[in-house]
């Protein structure tokens, strides 16, 4: 039995200590309160705890269901997805044109942790509706905006993302869904798509498709490449639904985790899809929220290491088994509680101090996006460099992260009965959709170092060294923090000078560090993170705050963090700097 | 579909030019010679890949069901378990008195690494018999041996280790199982017991249960423990089965992995039992054979990681995606294999160069116990010494390298079809069973490193130290191998030297490290098994070899080992360096 308790006074920090949201020059910001975002998180928290995490268990014993070519979810399911839209959580950043709340996104995605925490498979219903939504919202007609949006910001309809197929997933030029046009404008839609998330179940009346196929006359690979509006049941001119789409699930799949959201093969026989967006330039209409897909999956990626540490922590302090080494700690009970170990607490801290790390880095993003959103270039830019890190590297550790939590239980671990392989199954997939993590790699070494210049990552550093001269002078602070984000913001500065060397030359030589400058990108982000934390912090306690145990709890974790994390920076640059000879120097046969 | 080829080559190169066990000078060892070992591996190999492979899916899916009291085991299970006993596999190093063949226990670990890359869940059912076996020989009375031992080495009747109790797995004092002395010698057991492996089942006609309980008059705690025989069928003095004994399967449990081996709850209501080795020294009759218990967990957890590359190469191999930076590869085709891809290399590099080493550590730690055996200290010292190293680092790291070989499949790694989930799965219970990695940490730093006044971590070190002196005039040897690895000894042993300053002032000092200290050690004697290997690989090649290309592989795999992997040797004594201060600065309630 697990439980899920919201984070809300963490995510109030982050708001108005670290992120000064509503202090901030953006529009409507100044409303954003310590008292309306503590309405705001206290209802979401409450909608994570009492309904969606109940769920959660059942959703992963129950599964989704194909009966007659329609999936069933599990039980429960329908009633929880009623309460979060009656909430209005479906539309908490959308348009208010089209029914929004009009929310900035950085207060969606805490909520969204919430939900993800308490129940990931289930809170992917509406996430991938989200991303359908901003892909409509961006690219498509006033007419299909007035059809669609409303419905889709309500979640009476929900959206799906068809991508892949068995042949193609990351080289997407390969595809083969072909799109025929018809003399109404039209198109015929013919082709099969896997792993579907969503891709039919009994949430909502309508399942809106938005489809990658290949219409005549674009070319070869990506450039031919469009994108459709394919929906289950077509949509008369009223917005009533006509009849059913040539579109069916083919097969639903058997998964490691996430059992609860319906992940499907669709085939499409001739499927009435309409162009979304330009035609040839599926691609870019599909990747134009893509900075907010990926930034909601390393989202999900410590959000379900948050649901784990929470039930290893309850455990910890429960379990007794064994004495303290320094003496007894509960010496009227049998055995003290595990918590008491060096090496559980090591756990615990490790987990403890990258989950509120991660939080912080997410949600800084959030408000970078936000910022992008407003017309600033510079936040833009920043927020496309550190995506892929943080889809990346938040899920990597998030996952790891979640083992570690399930290994504080020892052998109840592995038992599906307490809840903790669920976590861990569930936090497997951020590592591997919406671009498998060896493609953010790529994507930041290969495109985002580079791009504009290097002006991103260029700020991304002065941003550092700022940070560190800013606060230099606060001896604690120094030796504590700034000394640990220096010495490892001087293993990435010279690491990306690695890249540049190498990498014109040799570009393996760059790609074979890829994955390792994505983790040391990640440590030096989450240093950066926890150096901005401890000043938030100790600017609490110097003013007197009624709540210092949480100020002085936040320091204690950040100084683990800096002790016993960042020094891995060291080794990324060495594997970094060892080159591709390596990595390259058996021929495929010898493997 | 996966599939699995026994890696007899390398364990070929283990056998003779690493270990050298035909020029041994332990009795019987010169019939071990290259083609006696070929021919005992070859049929070893086929029976994995041709029998308990493709059973492996249907283990998992199928998984054990428990109906009217009685284990039913997944389809297919009894008709291997039949071809296994048929092979003498299940008795391959046991004593001939009692109808094993007398192979040393290297030989029967190099044999069950095949079948548990193969079957792990399956394996387990004979493995178990295996360590009560052991136990049985090694307390037994001579009826006791003459009863048991000669059905138990033909798996006739199988073995389980009854230990853990609900409130109780680490913490053995705890443990509440009763044993009552009856007039006729026996003792009525009753209690209950969980995570029991091989529980219940329909391979063998009984199963023999060693059951940990109390006996009057033993004290508090773990002194007052006793390891006692519990038939579930009672056995008459003939040998013939009589009554069923008053031991009862409570539930099976419902698990992440291993779903082909059946864990149960049992329940001893007054079951008859009969005392094996001396009253109330239990806890020592249970731990005699943990070097190779554990040694046999470490094994699994690289065996499983095995299956695991093996499938990955192949996919990596087959699946077309992207174009090598460098130029296509497969210009024909309509993309390139990943394999070409530096980011997919490194994921195999990283699986391939720590399973090579892993076996080689296995491997040379089973010839220390069989050096042990006959009564060499020092060999078993030093096993003692590293049991928990391999125990833990292996398991560790064998998890990881499963995960990774699950993500070179992206999305179709996750679905269960490819079964690449099913080694993730499986791979997580080493990291638990057997003593929970934590508990290993704890046992290397508080119990083994002081073990005999510290002679066994000297003799490593100076193995080391006298590896390196002995080839440091071979230059590229020098640059690749021994620099690496005497950096990564030298920060082991000034992590040592940290423990035995701070260990006796702070003891949290060295707990806080431990779990560091168990993966710095166990790299640093991988990086030594690799050192060993490149010269023995060298040797070959220059003596002239008929197979060249084996041996510069094994090359440049351990290249890649000491240049990527081994650096992080650094970040775990900074990490133990750090100290307890860190670790122990929360509250349990500030977590």
């Amino acid at each position: 039995m697990t439980a899920y308790n919201a984070p809300i006074k963490d995510m109030q920090f982050l708001l108005h200590e670290l992120l000064r949201i509503s202090e901030s020059d953006l529009p409507g910001r100044d409303e954003l309160d310590v008292s309306f975002t503590q309405a705001v998180l206290d209802a979401a928290g409450q909608l994570a705890s009492e309904v969606l995490e109940p769920l959660n268990a059942t959703g992963d014993r129950q599964g989704c269901v194909l009966e007659n070519g329609a999936v069933r979810t599990p039980a429960g399911f329908d009633r929880a997805f009623d309460a979060m839209r009656e909430g209005g959580w479906t539309g908490l950043d959308c348009d208010p044109e089209y029914g929004g709340q009009g929310m900035p996104y950085v207060l969606n995605v805490a909520a969204n942790e919430m939900f993800v925490s308490a129940n990931m498979a289930f809170n992917m219903y509406q996430g991938l509706t989200h991303g359908a939504y901003s892909a409509i919202h961006a690219h498509g007609t006033d007419a299909q905006k007035a059809m669609y949006l409303p419905r889709m910001v309500s979640c009476e309809w929900t959206g799906t993302m068809n991508l892949t197929e068995p042949h193609c997933g990351t080289d997407l030029g390969l595809l083969r869904t072909k799109a025929e046009p018809q003399d109404d404008g039209s198109y015929l839609i013919t082709g099969q798509k896997i792993f579907i998330s969503a891709g039919d179940h009994d949430l909502a009346e309508n399942v809106i498709h938005l489809v990658l196929a290949k219409a005549p006359g674009g070319g070869e690979g990506t450039k031919g490449i469009s994108l459709f509006i394919v929906p289950k049941f077509l949509v008369n001119e009223n917005g009533s639904l006509g009849a059913r789409n040539a579109v069916s699930v083919g097969k639903l799949e058997e998964k490691m985790g996430i059992h609860g959201n319906a992940t499907c093969v669709m085939d499409y026989d001739g499927a009435r899809g309409w162009l979304l967006g330009d035609l040839h330039k599926g691609m870019r209409a599909m990747f134009t929220m893509m900075n907010e897909a990926r930034l909601g999956v390393g989202l999900q990626g410590y959000a379900v290491a948050e649901g784990a540490y929470q039930n290893a922590v309850a455990y910890a302090r429960e379990r007794l088994q064994g004495r303290a080494v320094t003496g007894a700690e509960n010496p009227a009970g049998p055995a003290d509680p595990i918590i008491v170990h060096p090496d559980i607490r090591r756990a615990l801290m490790d987990q403890k101090s990258f989950l509120e790390g991660a939080r912080a880095l997410t949600f800084w993003g959030a408000d970078l996006i936000d910022r992008g959103h407003q017309g600033d270039a510079d936040a833009e830019g920043l927020v496309s460099l550190l995506t892929p890190v943080i889809k990346g590297f938040l899920t990597d550790k998030g996952f790891d992260s979640a083992v570690q939590a399930q290994q504080v239980f020892g052998g109840h671990g592995y038992i599906e009965e307490t809840g903790m392989s669920q976590f861990v199954r569930d936090a497997r997939i951020p590592m591997i959709y919406e671009g498998a993590n060896g493609i953010q790699a790529l994507d930041l070494v290969g495109r985002k170092l580079a791009q504009d210049g290097g002006k991103h990552v260029m700020a991304f550093f002065e941003m550092v060294k700022g940070f560190i001269a800013e606060h230099g002078a606060d001896e604690a602070l120094k030796t504590d923090f700034l000394d640990p984000l220096k010495a490892a913001s001087k293993d990435l500065q010279a690491a990306a000078m690695f890249f540049m060397e190498r990498g014109m030359k040799s570009p393996n030589d760059a790609l074979a560090g890829s994955y390792d400058f994505m983790h040391l990108f990640g440590q030096v982000a989450l240093g950066l993170m926890w150096g901005r934390m401890a000043v938030a912090a100790q600017a609490a306690l110097d003013a007197g705050t009624d709540d210092p145990g949480f100020y002085e709890t936040k320091l204690a974790t950040g100084r683990y963090y800096m002790a016993r994390q960042l020094p891995i920076t060291a080794t990324h640059l060495a594997r970094i700097r060892s080159g591709a000879a390596p990595v390259m120097a058996l021929a495929a046969e010898q493997f």
